[in-house]
């Protein structure tokens, strides 16, 4: 599908007038579907790769005026690798589940419109202690990793699928967020599009004060070639799609 | 403009597939053209009313781990007002600017793609102390307000305009975000809207955060009438227009 996308439709598209074009009784939710489940499920015998939980981080005091306050992008990274606890305090910080209220609803560090979550989150791991590099995925209700492939050339390919961004190969570990688009149309159906785009938006932000605590710095990265980080993190580009990356490293 | 907007467009929206559409030589910003200015300019003579300082504030010391654990969507407010401090940590917090590069480029609290930085920020404010109950609009550049306007049944009418949503009649102070387009369009032309919708996503999760250090609460809102919304904050809803909201009040 290649539309005749316009700045017209792109500003359409900012506002909230799709909302009056939905059928509200024929959603999925109204019509007493079952929701998609809130975490992608794991393959049979897959292996869970346990993170440290909240009270055994180290993670150093770090006001949030200052931590606003020390908002910016980062490019430019050392090569010291990330702690394990370090890298749980980052997916804790954006997508960590606070409370399960029931099967499909589960409260995170972040919001999401209509409680509906849509993300999934991918890790380029380069430089993270304890874990070989590859390509992992979080699994926030059990705030677990598994471990999904080893491409070669793992830096290269991260640099290419991000349309030669080298900063994506010199991070010690880049967030690659899907979203798994159903979950939030079977509440909103058409209009499920922009809110997911805020929703992603939020998510990075936590990333980029979370970064400040730890010594780390990020740059989202929006410029991406679709089918190259599709194909690198397993999806398939439609009902699960890469929406937004953001390489992290320690600075120098 | 009503187009027959369909789960399958909003998919393709998510992806970054509209770049390929761009003619990267003919954007605004490769034509040599003059960025749009970063603030709305002010009419001659309104008064600026200038906002508490940082070194001002009387913000307590909030640690960001808790604050990223106390992220909660909130839509019951006391009746207590916010002060003027608090306000503009708020501000601050979400369009504040940390260092003027030049006219056209300034680097706030939040990223924004490319350094665009699209929005606008509207106050409905219902009680906070040192203003009269109106709308007002933020000014980064010189962390001030400027009334906007008064409108009879304030509260009805943001409640109107959120799609009855009463929380937002109820709260002490909704910030509304507009966009101005043309100014994320003169570097990115039609690949804009996403971005726009992404950015506008890490300047709320900002606004969670620093609530959470004031004792107060917020739960944004993407469900709203934009005719209505427009028409309160003064906006034609085409060079510019409301993207997103968010109450804020004092908590019980």
């Amino acid at each position: 599908m290649k539309p005749a996308f316009s700045k017209k439709m792109g500003r359409w598209f900012l506002t909230d007038r799709v909302r009056d074009l939905v059928d509200w009784w024929g959603t999925p939710q109204s019509q007493g579907e079952e929701p998609p489940p809130v975490q992608k499920p794991v393959a049979d015998g897959a292996e869970l790769i346990r993170l440290p939980e909240r009270s055994d981080w180290n993670i150093p005091s770090y006001d949030l005026v200052g931590a606003i306050a020390g908002r910016e992008s980062h490019r430019r990274f050392s090569n010291t690798s990330l702690r394990l606890d370090e890298l749980a305090f980052l997916l804790w910080s954006t997508q960590g589940v606070r409370k399960k209220l029931h099967q499909a609803a589960v409260l995170r560090t972040v919001p999401s419109a209509g409680c509906r979550h849509p993300f999934e989150t991918y890790l380029v791991v380069l430089r993270v202690e304890g874990l070989a590099p590859g390509i992992y995925r979080y699994l926030p209700l059990d705030h677990a990793l598994i471990f999904e492939s080893a491409p070669a050339d793992l830096a290269q390919q991260i640099t290419a699928a991000t349309r030669g961004q080298r900063f994506a190969g010199q991070a010690a570990v880049t967030f690659i967020w899907s979203a798994i688009p159903a979950r939030t149309e079977w509440r909103y159906a058409e209009a499920s599009a922009k809110v997911i785009a805020l929703d992603a938006g939020h998510v990075c932000q936590n990333l980029y004060l979370a970064c400040g605590a730890i010594g780390c710095g990020t740059c989202a990265i929006a410029a991406y070639d679709q089918d190259l980080v599709d194909e690198l993190v397993g999806v398939d580009g439609d009902d699960e799609l890469v929406v937004y990356l953001s390489p992290v490293g320690k600075l120098a």
